[in-house]
């Protein structure tokens, strides 16, 4: 099973918004965005389901990602939200596992959660070392059974810049 | 000062060669190869020196992101051949950086080793958790100063599935 961590693209500054949740992605920002998911596309990546924050610039960005055909469904997630903890939603997405043997999962979220996400995924433990840029993507692979925690692999990690040609 | 962990492209199969380390690319690794270096030349990637290691399949690779106008110098350089450690070449790798402030390098090898040297540089153990394609490139980040071994941030990990448009 794979997992995408997906970050938001670029948003209205912070600050903009009296409410932090709702900025959100500015014309650059839903562009650049448009153009990865035809990206992921083209290079034949499909989701079964994609799992979004329910802040305003990542429900946009899931809702980009979906209708470029990326996957049929989203859902929004509140463990997603800023400073989530992957213990949230590790059960669930073990229970989902289960159902989806080989699926394929996108989460689209917020920095530094998703690098730490990855890290913890990956080495069990969180050094702040994996750096993703706006509508970037981070690509886990989850071992078939057991925990994935420290137990997955890397083999994804990029951002617009190499996934546009400009 | 930044590192790019480079695999060589696709090779003639194990066996093929009595002696592993004459064993060249192939025609769709070389021509694969040639697409990634100028799609990262199309990025606007430069880099200040290419270090091989010294298998032909290796030194191919890195004939080729010179010829494609990456770098101007090729090194081979013996501490990047297959089960290399990165001890042997640390002491190096900040005596150049100490010269290249804002470097930009690219080691061109073999798996797991470059895996490996990542993990290193980025936590600072092994775990074998980085999975890089033939062709595929790991982008790493190292600190200004002090070692880079469990310091370094993790910016790029992609293959030629992702850079190259089909």
């Amino acid at each position: 099973m794979k997992v995408y961590l997906i970050r938001h693209g670029i948003a209205a500054e912070r600050g903009a918004y009296a409410d932090d949740e709702q900025r959100p992605l500015i014309d650059q920002g839903r562009e650049k965005t448009i153009k990865v998911a035809e990206r992921l596309l083209a290079a034949k990546l499909k989701f079964d389901l994609i799992l979004s924050s329910p802040l305003v610039r990542a429900n946009q960005t899931a809702q980009i990602l979906q209708k470029q055909g990326l996957a049929k469904d989203i859902q929004s997630f509140a463990p997603l939200k800023p400073d989530g903890e992957i213990e949230q939603w590790l059960e669930w997405l073990q229970k989902w596992q289960a159902k989806h043997r080989n699926g394929q999962l996108a989460l689209v979220g917020h920095q530094p959660d998703l690098g730490n996400w990855a890290e913890m995924l990956i080495w069990g433990s969180i050094k702040r070392q994996i750096t993703v840029k706006k509508a970037g993507v981070i690509g886990v692979e989850l071992p078939s059974i057991g925990t994935p925690i420290s137990r997955s692999t890397l083999f994804l990690l990029t951002s617009p810049k190499w996934l546009i040609y400009s």
